[in-house]
């Protein structure tokens, strides 16, 4: 049975990225050997490199003046990494979620923070508005995406100090103003890889003010020097990137994109709003993520949720399980997953209702 | 044609290493789904982390007490994690080559750092001995095998304090006494996996004792506690490591891979002595690393190198360039290399003798 894969990450890769990587695993263009053990200083491997990070420049636009780099880590990493090499004095955080609020509890360790808003009283259902960024702040973080409540930042900030951007979960999602942000970063297991590789779009001069020693592997300039090959990179999860980005180019850019993560979200939001058994997590639409659909059961209709899951398990899909600080249901929709998963669970989500 | 794969790492791996992974991004245990595209907290997926860490612990007998962590970042991270977690005062270092010196200069930045010895002078080409590890050292760090030049560490030593390894190049090369370390890593992408995943063994009652700030994923403390899972692991590494592991298994352990990596080091070794073109890089036998065979052409026949170096290419050989701050000519035989590889190689300098 076909299956639809609805998780929130590691989650839905192309079709194009599993074969090409699979591919790759046993016999690297041709060379003989697979990709994982060749050494990354091959003319092969380099060419994938610098491919990668070509495209990954071409499909956002990327300014001159910024370096693109592929760490290790994890978003996590970044936690700690971004305030180890841009906070002096004081930085601004918002709370949007989990993972701003750990981001936040790893900047406190480098200096003070100013956690200028936060939703976390209403579960973070919504994006707060109308805070005020001071303008002292080193840099202003925000959580763009937030994967757990199903909320997005969907337009380029303006705050008036440099902005830091964690998009772990949407970057590629919609055509975006890179030169509006200082640094963007984020893990690569939702639209561009398998887990084990660390994006990272920084703008060169926001570096090298600190008077603090940063470790050599925490330092971006170490890895902007040697151009992502300070020490060996995760081989398979760069070679994974550069397959779906090559997929993102052939499909239209990211332009492309956002038009079916627009129709895709449309018609999910569409029946969570229209069918009785269901309630949308987020009640601002601006508020709503693209990427992360969240819905629970309608309070009358409680009793029905394992019901639903096991329903939805039956037509094949997975992932659907909300996490357990939200609960109910999320269904994540990242650029592979194509409009006809989307339609399947909205036909599941309303046979579900005539059943009932 | 048959390729030889001497590269120094990322470097040769199972064939069954190699197709089990390629099947598993493919199809996953029949979900399905790519391995590439499934929660890491999934089953399937918890269940090949907690496999890895079990046949970890098995085939290297590591003791009750240890912990096996699988990590990012590389041996490079771990040169900045070790003193964040252990160096108070003062730690004690042993410079056997440039990834040890690299570890020195980290360390430097914690703390005092006494370097014990150092075979700089003489381009690394022995291991130093006869040096005195003060007693007050918060631990004592060795690097157990250079791959570059082609020395190793091959006993268990005791220096009096806390024994700190890198053993990224000869983990699993042969059997060993875990008790004897604090803590042991290294990089997967020599005897484990593909790069990308970093491996920790780790005495738990060497941790908690330091007075400074430990950033979260800098502390190994916090991957203790969460079982490798804080945050999202590097799932294609460390499923290629547990198939790498299972492979050892079956082969009969560490025992059976150093009988067999003893027999492939002294075929090499052996015919670099004996042939007249070419001599070894490292003098002391026992000095001599069972992973990395480093060897230069005779001061007489200096004008044949570029000659051999293609003529070994010409019989399917790839990765035999020696590293150039040695020159000459390394080959790497990690476990994966059968005796078959090793032989062929033999053949080819025995011919390129005749034919000069």
């Amino acid at each position: 049975m076909k299956k639809h894969n609805f998780y929130a990450g590691p989650s839905i890769l192309s079709e194009y990225t599993i074969k090409q990587t699979a591919e790759a695993i046993l016999d690297f263009e041709g060379m003989g050997l697979s990709v994982m053990e060749i050494s990354h200083r091959s003319k092969e491997f380099v060419a994938v490199m610098e491919k990668a990070k070509q495209l990954f420049r071409e499909l956002l636009n990327i300014p001159d003046g910024y370096s693109v780099l592929f760490l290790q880590g994890g978003a996590s990493m970044q936690f700690c990494m971004v305030p180890y090499n841009l906070l002096s004095k004081k930085a601004a955080y918002l709370d949007t979620g989990s993972w701003a609020s750990k981001a936040i509890k790893e900047a406190g360790l480098f200096g003070e923070v100013d956690v200028v808003a936060s939703s976390k009283e209403d579960t973070y259902s919504y994006i707060p508005k109308n805070y005020k960024v001071p303008a002292d702040a080193d840099y202003f973080h925000i959580t763009t995406n937030n994967t757990i409540y199903g909320t997005e930042i969907r337009e380029d900030i303006e705050p008036g100090v440099p902005l830091v951007a964690d998009m772990s979960s949407d970057i590629f999602s919609r055509p975006m103003d890179v030169s509006k942000y200082a640094l963007i970063y984020g893990g690569a297991q939702k639209n561009l890889a398998p887990s084990g590789v660390t994006f990272v779009i920084v703008r060169d001069d926001i570096l090298g003010k600190m008077d603090r020693k940063i470790p050599t592997m925490l330092n971006y300039q170490t890895h902007i020097d040697k151009e992502s090959m300070f020490n060996t990179p995760p081989v398979v999860p760069v070679l994974a990137a550069l397959k779906t980005l090559e997929w993102y180019k052939d499909q239209g850019g990211v332009e492309a994109m956002h038009k079916i993560n627009l129709e895709k979200a449309g018609l999910l939001y569409g029946e969570i709003d229209r069918n009785k058994l269901f309630r949308p997590n987020v009640g601002d639409e601006s508020d709503r993520s693209i990427m992360n659909v969240t819905f629970v059961m309608d309070e009358n209709y409680m009793d029905l949720e394992a019901d639903f899951l096991a329903f939805a398990t039956e037509q094949g899909m997975v992932g659907l399980k909300g996490h357990r600080s939200v609960g109910g249901f999320r269904a994540s929709i990242y650029n592979a997953m194509p409009l006809t998963g989307v339609q399947a669970l909205v036909d599941t989500m309303k046979a579900f209702e005539q059943k009932n």
